[in-house]
């Protein structure tokens, strides 16, 4: 049997959004490989090992998947969200570069999946409607001057934007110089979506303006969504809906 | 029975993208309104409406769906993709904002789907791995200037660069234009995916640097993904990876 790799992955959360297409790679494989709370999603089966493994081992993760796969085993690196959205895939052809010439001829596949910011602009309305931009807040892999030089010129730009991995307790101060910098840039009161762990049970959602926006609003778990200059919110008896008109 | 409006969206084309939240609103809708080919991916069945109608009428489309909704229908307006990028999630908001007050009161929910650029960047490896923009190159509803404006910035910010609508009968000249803009603003040959069809029988990936990137190889159906100046690609005995590292 020969082995492949396939970087899955499983959406924001709620089963009901993980594609046909990722189920039936899940019920193929052999392995399954991945950060601690994504494996965790992943039901035991005879003939099934799960190997979970902490955070920020990513290129570790993705070698060992390789190898597997070379050895023979149909492996599944499981991501949240989308693999390809500050998640997984990048981290499995970064390893795959670096590594041995042989896995360059691996079958290898990334399978895509409802990324966190387009769950959250769904539950919200519709605030990625038009022309917008996503960036990832943290500052491990790259520095914070380009973090913020893309702010400046998303917002010149009057791109909506979206967000992820906001702030982290070893990142405590970065997302307050982001909401910083945005509010010069802007310098109005546009929207701010602030998505906690959409579509689970401990889903919570919160739009204020950029003006009231503050840095503890949002935690690791957390999508940030910038409204452009033209983003709107439209009061309803059932809370307010945010969107950004297609003429944006 | 109480109306709803469902926004949903299929993906791309493949039936094993649409996720089993989208599969249970058009199971359990009345009546499905969309542009005609999606509106063609529905199968007939008792109790169900198809009211597909032409490119163009979104407005209208979307009016409908609302008016139906609060006459008791139970009402699915189908988005090929995401509804939330580029789709119809906006034009419903934009029919809500505009019309009777007592649309507000109705039960409207967006549900996401897998959106044409993170099907193509699936298919080519990790394109989008790291920051990235998403622009819609139709000017049909705004200014072009504001479009070139944007590409500009956005090759100055280094982002990734995904287009949707990048060429179209009645628009012939605004890619050519497009290609020109960044061939200036990026000075170098990264590489750029033509994606056309994405997860369809009549999908078709090619890769070529921007400097040989020619207008013609995009069509409507087709979504592009400009790499950022880090984008690499690996080659491999099944053909050409393209990814964005995670450091980008």
């Amino acid at each position: 049997m020969s082995g492949w790799v396939v970087v899955a992955g499983l959406g924001p959360g709620d089963e009901a959004l993980v594609t046909p297409e990722v189920r039936v790679a899940l019920e193929q494989a052999t392995d399954i490989v991945g950060y601690i709370p994504y494996v965790a999603r992943i039901p035991e089966r005879d003939g099934l090992t799960l190997h979970a493994s902490d955070n920020r081992v990513e290129l570790d993760r993705a070698a060992h998947a390789l190898q597997m796969a070379q050895d023979g085993k149909r492996v599944v690196v499981v991501s949240s969200g989308d693999p390809g959205v500050f998640a997984m895939a990048s981290a499995l052809f970064e390893a795959l570069e670096a590594g041995p010439a042989q896995w360059r001829a691996l079958d290898i596949r990334v399978l895509p999946g409802i990324t966190a910011m387009l769950a959250a602009a769904a539950r919200a309305g519709a605030p990625l409607g038009h022309d917008f931009c996503a960036i990832n807040l943290s500052d491990n892999l790259k520095p914070w001057a380009l973090i913020e030089k893309r702010l400046r010129l998303a917002a010149e730009a009057d791109f909506a934007m979206a967000f992820y991995n906001p702030r982290s307790k070893s990142r405590p101060e970065g997302f307050a110089r982001a909401l910083d910098v945005l509010r010069e840039a802007c310098a109005d009161a546009r929207p701010v979506l602030f998505a906690r762990a959409v579509t689970t049970p401990q889903e919570e959602l919160r739009i204020v303006p950029l003006t009231e926006a503050l840095p503890e609003m949002a935690d690791m778990r957390t999508v940030v969504i910038v409204g452009s200059s033209l983003t709107r919110v439209i009061d309803t008896p059932h809370g307010p809906i945010l969107y950004t008109p297609r003429s944006a």
